[in-house]
């Protein structure tokens, strides 16, 4: 049931390389990368101005195509959570039991489709109360692997991101 | 003779993810990265605006406390092919026989360090001309390896780059 692609949420303002490091080392690892947003082929800017576009609609994919999931930091994760369709997404892919990726703020997203409750994640401090509100064990981490949720905290994590990211990947291939 | 650490120049507008891939991902594989540039602490922006820091000047270090070196692209090349120095310094690597990646306009400095003559490589076609004009053989691939010099051609090349990069480290270990 393998299926070799990683989708990746997005929407304006994503911290640039919380987006791109893991895009490009989950293609290293021979994934098709999807970025997925509102429209397909939605320009946007990363916080810093790094552009990129969304390759599908979230309305027109289905969690059952990808092998996993990825959310990137930034104050994309809080335009994100507004849509019904992200929270139903993030739940298909939790209850399908596959490797969800959160670092930073993209944990809000997380918070948002309610599946944060007596999950250890890690995070950046900037949404540490609305986790533990969320009745998610906080730890202070490079980066924290439960069950399939793996969290980090910064760009700074990032290589211990991707490794713990892609061992949970292996694991299921 | 291994030191564990990696070598990359920077100057102002260094192409963002040109710039930092390689930095996570050689970091991954357990290196050290110091960024050279005139100064210490000198901060810069990239292309797209992504800030970083220089660790080091590239007066106060020696290629001998290396195992390589990595030339981002960018507009940074043509600010840090004029410095004396940087020249010296590839020359010195390339002397010694250290992989040196080099990525789109990356190469520009390793021409006027004069170390092209004779060897394949590609680039961003920006700069092909003047490759071929210093003696070198052009090709266009993803990622061209000649003894100790990787090259590669733009961000989407930067996986097969990589790759290419930490196999040449792997050999010196």
């Amino acid at each position: 049931m393998k299926t070799n692609k990683i989708l990746v949420l997005v929407h304006d303002l994503a911290e640039d390389l919380e987006l791109w490091y893991p895009v490009y080392r989950i293609r290293e690892e021979g994934y098709l990368v999807h970025m997925a947003s509102e429209k397909r082929g939605m320009l946007f800017k990363g916080k810093y101005g790094v552009p990129y576009t969304s390759d599908v609609s979230w309305d027109d994919i289905h969690a059952a195509d990808y092998d996993g999931l990825l959310i990137p930091g930034g104050w994309a994760p809080d335009k994100m959570r507004r849509f019904e369709r992200v929270k139903e997404l993030v739940r298909d892919f939790d209850a399908q039991g596959k490797p969800i990726g959160q670092i930073c703020h993209g944990a809000s997203v997380t918070i948002s489709a309610g599946i944060m409750n007596g999950v250890k994640v890690t995070s950046t401090p900037g949404i540490m109360d609305d986790l533990k509100n969320a009745g998610a064990v906080w730890i202070n981490e490079p980066v924290v692997v439960d069950d399939n949720i793996v969290s980090s905290r910064k760009p700074e994590d990032l290589t211990q991101y991707m490794v713990a990211f892609i061992n949970l990947l292996e694991q299921g291939r």
